[in-house]
């Protein structure tokens, strides 16, 4: 999506050869009308695709599936996290590894609002090792719902998420798919 | 506004005397239609004012203002939240007492996304004691930024915080303001 890897280009700030920082329109300040477009290219990646729910994860992808949700016209179902802790049977949960963090928190959903019904398109803003997207797509099997797919914000195609989500045949949508980051310069796979 | 305290009648699960658990619609899942009509809603109450920038915190607030800000055509930044830590320069930060999980946390924005030529509508989903709303105009007045209003899902009108905003000048406006929670019977006061 051009618009978008113009964006990252003029704004995204590098940290070392692995980080960049879009906080000035994806995850701190949040550029509603940019997300308005992105929300009609997911709708249009997964136009095949019958869709009952849009699942993300607190905090970022609530903004990218709230707005993406005008163009599905489907419920928006945003996983909770918490650090490990009893959690009741109400509950479906998955553990989720942050490399960022260097912490295991819990991923949570309310049985309530997924079910075996559900075709689920699990919408995120990156996608660097997997391990949210991971936790996302085992708390909806867990609820027996369908994974349609993932659509991601920013891939970083220099990290294993994506090869290892699109080896268990899991249709993997990225608007913007990050090749290299060197000498603070971004260029893009896609 | 009608509609939302309908589907608080509807759909919310009271717990006691104090607590309303509405998350089928607005805090875990989201009913992005309700959204819309509710960004329409906080556009109507602050037509008056010259707003810059919605200014709200993770995570519940974020699609309140995402949506929100369809309507009034200006970023959302939202505030962070982090147990007690170091923090560098370049942040504005308050801390925030959290009566529900007996924790202090601190509220962050980058000083990158507000400034004093900001006016900032806050938009929270839930305004019981306050402490999070005062956080957020906290943040906006190290900023040097004008706060024009602080629009709300719902207030707790028997909790204290309504009050201490109002009595501070401060324009709130909140979309259904519940008197009391008696029997799992919920009665508004507007």
């Amino acid at each position: 999506m051009d618009l978008l890897k113009q964006r990252i280009i003029e704004e995204g700030r590098t940290i070392g050869e692995e980080i960049i920082k879009v906080d000035s329109f994806l995850n701190h300040q949040i550029d509603v009308g940019l997300f308005v477009e992105m929300g009609k290219e997911f709708r249009r990646l997964f136009d095949s695709k019958k869709i009952t729910k849009l699942l993300t994860i607190e905090a970022s992808g609530i903004a990218i599936a709230s707005i993406a949700a005008l163009e599905f016209g489907v419920p928006v179902v945003f996983a909770k996290k918490a650090q490990s802790r009893n959690l009741d049977k109400e509950i479906y949960t998955s553990k989720v590894y942050s490399f960022t963090k260097q912490i295991t928190y819990d991923v949570m959903v309310s049985k309530k609002y997924l079910s075996s019904d559900d075709h689920v398109l699990i919408l995120d803003d990156f996608l660097a090792n997997g391990k949210a997207a991971l936790g996302l797509i085992d708390i909806a099997r867990q609820a027996g719902a369908t994974v349609e797919g993932v659509g991601i914000v920013i891939e970083k195609g220099f990290q294993s998420g994506g090869k290892l989500l699109r080896e268990q045949g899991i249709k993997v949508e990225s608007l913007a798919i990050i090749d290299r980051i060197k000498d603070g310069k971004v260029t893009f796979l896609n």
